[in-house]
């Protein structure tokens, strides 16, 4: 993903170096690439060629990176670190922050447009409409404007749950259910293939989140790469304010089971997206 | 235009209410919309299908709109006033302003992969693909670097012209040469007619930013709807600090008569894209 990622950005030069040298910074060097795996792992599961996956992946992770830099903005979730370095409006400034995440958002589009993702137009055409649904206000954004605009949550902890449930399948959710389903449109998923792809990333969706809660409470900002303890500062609900440690801890690993058994008909060659269930539900950042 | 952005815009409900009404706010009320106009009137010239023609052109407006939405912000142009209404981190705040115009880059990219564009993928591809482009680094954004981070031009004129010749070819010139060629693939151009719309959509183009120079010199911020006098103010080098008012405006009718002989090939036919030439040598916003 490192050597893919670092071909998909143009190379600083010209009157746009910086642009191109902020966006290096932002992608390159950094980040778990959960996304990326999923789909490339699942396009492998299902028997699709690599060069598409990896290739869509990277469109896939660019959008990841825009959100985290236009999250990290001084007028939103106002971070220092990111990943373990200083975040681009820290390191640029906030206008180059904003900019640096509309040209990511941008290229992405433009990579799955490409012939290389796949010969067949209209799986490329899949993948781009399928981005755009994901990442938008029924998506990725829906979530942060939820996350944003309503960070106190009412008291009445049982519709804390179905909110912060709705919340993080919208932010963190709908990104990674569209990374398996990419894979799976890639490697010429069957109907039925889709829907058990479905499953596992919405279970495996929300045992992330449910893990970053828990890392969020007890983690430190050093190993994470990025500043802990901030939810519960702001009083925000999450899985542990509502379950407990112990709570979440417990709902995450049915989650995790869940997911598994999700994949159980495709036996050894679920190995890898089996795997990838323990490494988010043990994960330290 | 209205009536179709309108039906474009997801209607606000449930909890993203609010970034649906911003982006409705945004969008719709205000603008002179010369970019769809110019998509939806090419591709009539050379006998395309309206239809997509205008939906093509709700996905052109979004991305215009969602990069005055992002200029607009403090941190950039920092900007009160936008087609006569207070910009939207004013009524909005800063964070719902940056999402906002997420969403509208991200819902253009949802729109272009709609059946109802074109009925061959291929055309819709490319002008997904194409808006990538023209949108991005190598495009508007780069554009928008430019004029960010290089105001204070030197004091060498000629090397003044040229850069901000190239400046606007980005920041706004991309996107009226998409709107055209756009229009074109529509319709099914050959590559005749593509090169007859390149030269009349660079002439324009560089026509329209030489008015923008004038108005903001000349200008009053009521009549525009924008504040005036912001370049000169800065200290920016433009078309008017370089050849005066009066010679301005003579290199913007000489790049009129330009647009107008691109199309004579075509008669009557182009009579609407021709008047357009004359209303953008006249425009008072």
């Amino acid at each position: 993903m490192e050597q893919a990622l670092s071909k998909v950005l143009p190379e600083p030069a010209g009157p746009q170096a910086d642009i191109l040298e902020a966006m290096r910074y932002a992608v390159l060097g950094g980040g778990k690439r959960l996304r990326p795996f999923l789909l490339i792992e699942t396009a492998r599961m299902l028997g699709g060629a690599d060069e598409g996956a990896v290739l869509a992946a990277c469109a896939l992770e660019c959008v990841h990176v825009y959100s985290l830099i236009h999250d990290d903005l001084p007028c939103m979730d106002d971070d220092d670190l990111r990943r373990g370095k200083p975040t681009v409006h820290k390191v640029y400034d906030e206008a180059m922050a904003v900019l640096c995440g509309d040209a990511l958002l941008t290229l992405a589009f433009e990579i799955l447009a490409r012939p290389e993702i796949h010969v067949d137009v209209n799986i490329r055409l899949k993948l781009l409409s399928n981005l755009a649904v994901a990442s938008g206000t029924q998506g990725m954004i829906g979530g942060q404007v939820m996350d944003i605009y309503a960070p106190n949550y009412s008291s009445i902890q049982k519709q804390d749950e179905a909110l912060i449930t709705q919340l993080q399948a919208l932010k963190t959710g709908a990104l990674i259910q569209y990374a398996v389903q990419s894979g799976g449109h890639l490697a010429g998923a069957s109907e039925v293939d889709l829907q058990n792809l479905r499953v596992y990333a919405d279970a495996l969706g929300l045992a992330f989140q449910i893990r970053d809660d828990i890392l969020d409470a007890e983690g430190d900002a050093q190993e994470m790469g990025k500043a802990a303890g901030k939810d519960a500062g702001l009083g925000k609900a999450t899985f542990v304010s509502i379950h407990g440690l112990e709570g979440a801890k417990q709902k995450a690993a049915i989650l995790g089971e869940q997911a598994k058994a999700a994949l159980a008909v495709y036996g050894a060659k679920a190995d890898i997206l089996c795997s990838t269930v323990d490494f988010v539900l043990n994960r330290k950042k």
